[in-house]
């Protein structure tokens, strides 16, 4: 590892799994399971060489995560400028530079950047929360960006991954399960054909939390697999033998 | 329990848990584990007085699994002559028949009998299967038209419950992960809001091999509750201690 300069409020947060590491600021934002999860539910294209593009990337930990599975070029695309700094310093501290760059835009303008039907795999950990009357914004600007639907809603999010994706190009997204009936719609609308859903449960007696996306540009409707749940904790609120599995342990192998 | 005069090839199968007894031809279909959690996932309106309907309900499962769990009326109505002529046995074998009767129609026909707008709780297992050039129907009649959409369809079993159903009353319904992309179309285009979702694990380490939907009549749309798991058996391959529960134990009072 390269050490890097951090700036004030800065930490570095590893994933022993895939030896990355992360520069982070809690005070604007953190990553968290629902982007270890991601990274580690995407699929490889043939051997992995094509392009991949990480839509909403903040710190880049999905993107960095997802990029010792890969041999190709990965994109993030992050808005936010402080975040973006940290994703770039964090590619330098782990050495990726020759395939990992970030994208300092919105993820609506990037197609200057990014041509359009480029790339293999797009990743998202987009904003969970939509905007409406009620909505309770977190004061931070930082978190609210990243939470909030505010720059980016799931049918604008669909139609990015749709023209960035080549025909029978994967996007891979982690979400709420609140929002399903939202994300068949957006996606569907968009000839993005949902192949595979894993849920994520707490535990084995509570309600899903998380539910990762696999939809394919231009698939045939129908087909949805479910896959096998991941459950995060044990009864004794110890981190279940998968979840530490993909932790510290080696199952990002295919 | 009331002796019935079986036909040749006729059984009776028992749920314990309920103490409902149904007549069952296994030459002309059987209902299974989907017709028990189907019934044991649908919720009760108030104090259950309001009118249910059991669309396909075959021998009658669905529909008499679920009486004991409400006091008004239920209709189970179905397409096969020999099939309505098992449940309406049935009925009088549970002493059900001032609260339960069959309604021998196809179920796009019924709106003679039971009028638009009268149901507070629509339950149906339907036929999982689509028609296309590749469908191996299976060659008896009975099993063919209880297990591919020949007789009805998606679009269509949504259609009659929204007409069948008062506004906020609750469709429930059982049927194949790999169909949920057709099922949130289907039902999102007849303003039946998909609200609660369970899926059923053979065990923790397969995919989903059923799902049980609600869906709430010109419900807003969005916040779909993905609740826990139910895991059918253990990796020793006995039910586990919750589907013991559902087929014997007191687990369906509310």
């Amino acid at each position: 590892m390269i050490e890097p300069i951090l700036n004030k409020g800065e930490r570095i947060d590893g994933l022993p799994a895939q030896n990355i590491h992360i520069i982070q600021n809690p005070d604007m934002f953190s990553y968290s399971l629902d982007a270890i999860l991601l990274a580690h539910f995407a699929g490889i294209k043939g051997k992995g060489a094509g392009l991949t593009v990480d839509l909403g990337a903040g710190t880049g930990a999905v993107g960095l995560f997802y990029a010792p599975k890969v041999t190709g070029k990965i994109k993030l695309v992050e808005i936010q400028p402080e975040l973006a700094d940290m994703a770039a310093r964090s590619i330098v501290m782990n050495g990726l530079e020759e395939r990992v760059s970030v994208l300092k835009s919105d993820m609506k303008a990037i197609f200057d950047d990014i041509a359009p039907g480029s790339a293999e795999t797009v990743l998202s950990n987009p904003p969970y929360f939509p905007l409406n009357e009620t909505t309770k914004t977190n004061k931070d600007e930082h978190y609210e960006l990243a939470r909030h639907e505010l720059t980016i809603d799931l049918p604008g999010l669909a139609q990015v991954a749709n023209k960035l994706l080549k025909n029978n190009g994967k996007f891979y997204m982690v979400h709420r399960p609140e929002r399903l009936s939202d994300i068949f719609a957006a996606l569907s609308a968009r000839k993005l054909m949902i192949k595979r859903i894993r849920f994520v449960y707490g535990k084995v007696d509570r309600e899903a939390n998380m539910v990762l996306v696999e939809a394919i540009k231009s698939g045939r409707p129908g087909g949805v697999r479910i896959l096998p749940p991941i459950i995060a904790y044990t009864m004794a609120n110890d981190y279940t033998a998968e979840v530490k599995e993909i932790l510290y342990g080696a199952s990002w192998t295919k």
